[in-house]
């Protein structure tokens, strides 16, 4: 319905080259529209001369029907978060080259985006992981993400000891540099140049993937997406393992911690134009028909 | 309930070693608690002196409340389609080495068969993929898998070129020695030596693993398990690829014709021994923390 | 030296589109510059025109000082092992895009052929495999190949068992589909999409690749250039195994067989353009720097 | 000869458990044989009772004929530098399973140690590496190593970029975590975790293993032995790689530094009792025909 989306925020990293001129056709297409817009505060620099609301992240998430990230993959990503907490729609606007996420190029801007805002499109539901450090039974940190939670040694020098257990079910010991946790969106992102598979986005599942393992019939293994997976720091390593979220170091774990992951309750509704396909994203991206053996 | 399983089928594979053996001390047991028993007749020559009724496989799936089936993973695997189409539930007895489908020893037997019959067991559902190949419209072969269907070019001088849709997406054409389409429980089997991922069988999902790809960046794609996978043989194509269903030749497939796989409307009934864990099955079998990089 | 190469044979496939242009190209050139030509005479036909003597392939090694390949790799892999046979220079000129082999593109004729005719090249050896097949203490068969020489299972159905053996030190026994045996100028090519390594030209080494080994923990083995390669095939196998040289089937092996594959006394001069990068081949061909993980 | 090795060092760290034995057992066989020892004098505390001279892993280098090392591969990779820049033969004897460099077990000390003594050897050189970070033309930092050079990024939450050039020809430009550089010796430990291929000891050669690519079509390369490995840190990194050697951090490079690999002069000399094969050592340590799929 063209009525729903009245509100829009509009979400982006001020560092980007070119982002200034994908912001203004943005900002010209939803005055015309006459939508109301907020803009993530960071960003009017780059409009000075936009007669705009600006407002935190937080804001937008919370008072918008409607978020547009401009930038790239890794953009949408550090915005969806804050977006699945308010259970805001994303629709992703790249700057250059397509994403796995951000599937409207700046050329396509004027023909896609009045279509999003006028009903025509496809929701997707990408769900997020929760993960957080446990010692001695209690929670001493927290973190989530959309594409992957790992657990390394955090140093090139030493392997890192875990025990890896999935529901209750103990997997297996492991020496290994650490351990990919990661949902099928982060499984065409770093999980996938580490042996991990591709999984279509609408699969309810989590890929395992193990990080230079000490034993080669290691393998990824794929559960249940409801799993509860969990990471203990055996008492034995010299470690302080870092546990990344989605590329951030956002955790710090010590030996005896566990670090557990599970799926997170809220979840990433995120917006594609109609005729959008994850297997063209894929053929673009990963250069499907291209890369060729002689 | 001690009742339940009043018809007790005994199936496998005449011709190998040891499975006598096992076979008597199957029936002893049998006779001992008063089951009604029967054999599948090319076993019949393994226990000349037992009083027992011979029957087809197709018999005992229609007639047994259970059946039991000793040998190996190979001897289940070849029992599962008869023994899905009639609903029996299975129970995998091993004459050696522990198997990820067969996980009860022949040490174990005199322990956890009893148990079983007396109704102390896990059922697992194991769903299984219809094969066809299609042409001009018409269906002229079909088979059923419930490790996987293999199309390849049949040759070892010859690529085949396919394309491929899930669902009606188009994924990629490709060039390639062929493609694995796998169910979790062949997911342990040959799609992991080609490099796919270890599911748990558990999960609704299929994994397609290109073999010796022509584009390096080609990847195992794991998909939801109610997918519609449709496997085109391009015209340009001068083999006849052969349609492997679980290791056998099934079907021969020509250049223009298609191949449709989806989950079969029937699953397995696969029964364990409480205590059974898939986790360790992958541990035993695969040797984790065994073959050791320094 | 503008004098060394005086008689200049032209070699190529005669199917391939667009060959006949740029034979033309390379005979109005080479009559300029007063050579004497050879074509090879499945080529008279695409240049119905040119006054030109025809010879088979053998003739053509025996007589010229340098012959041009025109057409892929796929055309100089087919005539390497003749050239080789006469120790004649090869200089190889695509089609269409940049080969491994063949790195002289249509419109770099002009350019690049007159100065490598002039004595501005680089000379690489490209060494070969000679196999034969040993059927009690006999040999049956012989073949030889530029870039790779694979003993599989020749069907989908089935494994194959063998022993492999290198210098008379005994390596595996191994039940895989097959394996690879694949010369540095192989290595791009099928060895690469079965997970070998990438081998510099100029390395005297030979790699043993693997084909979907049962073994989780069998990876491939480079070893020295110098290497007598044994592959035994277990009496126990059911299968008559092909062995194929540089894609084709030559041979069949039968159980209790071997497959004894060592290097050829004779190498492939393969001639370069200066300036001439096998790293620039590797970035071009296997578009490295573009099939990106987000 | 048996003259020839009249004093005999040994080395180990100390902390091992079951060390002492080990000890015990060669001290008593070298004195009973008349040999002089030098005992490394961190093991002086092991053995409190022996009249035995100790020394540092310098002076015992200097002074040795022949150096035993006791413990694992880890023992054997430490003390290699040292014992190669003195040009001494060193021989490994493990404390418990098989290593890829310490092949004498325990219970082989008294049958194989003697016939090593008496001359029944055999002898291999082992080739190390030199690494140096280079900054503004100068050389700010030197160390070696006998497995492999990991330039990485130090951190999980970030990747490296960096150029590589092999003697002076580039070869790519590569976002990763990192690139791993290793001999033959080091092809079974890290790099093999890696995805790197096997190399037989003998070969002379060396191999460049990406670590998490980001392009999925970069695999590992094999360069000759004697190549001048450069690996330049580009400016726009954020972080101050570590430079690894055998798994000890012994760098730190920054943006515009470049790390550069080549072969040290100086080699190891590894003897192996007669018989010794590398290839049942893989057999062995990678537990070949034991892990295996199905």
């Amino acid at each position: 319905m063209p009525g729903s989306f009245k509100k829009i925020g509009l979400v982006g990293r001020s560092q980007q080259n070119g982002l200034d001129v994908v912001l203004q056709e943005l900002l010209a297409l939803l005055e015309q529209r006459e939508h109301e817009v907020i803009l993530e505060d960071c960003l009017g620099e780059l409009v000075p001369d936009a007669a705009v609301l600006l407002g935190s992240r937080d804001e937008i998430g919370q008072h918008s029907d409607l978020v547009i990230v401009a930038g790239g993959d890794g953009s949408l990503l550090s915005a969806a978060r804050t977006m699945a907490k308010y259970d805001t729609p994303v629709l992703g606007v790249n700057r250059g080259r397509l994403g796995f996420l951000t599937d409207i190029t700046p050329d396509q801007i004027a023909e896609q985006i009045p279509r999003v805002l006028d009903g025509d499109y496809v929701t997707e539901s990408r769900f997020l992981l929760d993960a957080h450090v446990e010692r001695d039974g209690e929670i001493v940190a927290k973190a989530d993400a959309l594409n992957d939670v790992v657990v390394n040694s955090g140093t090139s020098a030493q392997m890192i000891e875990i025990e890896l257990t999935v529901d209750n079910a103990f997997v297996y010991r492991q020496r290994a540099d650490g351990l990919i946790v990661s949902t099928p969106t982060g499984s065409t992102a770093y999980s996938l140049s580490g042996g991990g598979p591709i999984m279509h986005p609408s699969l309810d599942a989590i890929v395992l993937v193990p990080m230079f393992p000490h034993a080669l019939s290691s393998r990824p293994i794929v559960v249940d997406g409801n799993s509860e997976i969990r990471v203990d720091i055996l008492q034995r390593n010299r470690i302080h393992p870092p546990v990344t979220c989605d590329g951030q170091v956002n955790m710090t774990a010590r030996p005896g911690d566990s670090v557990v992951i599970r799926k997170k309750p809220h979840v990433l509704s995120l917006l594609h134009p109609v005729g959008h396909s994850f297997y063209a994203s894929c053929r673009d991206k990963l250069r499907w028909g291209d890369a060729l053996v002689d």
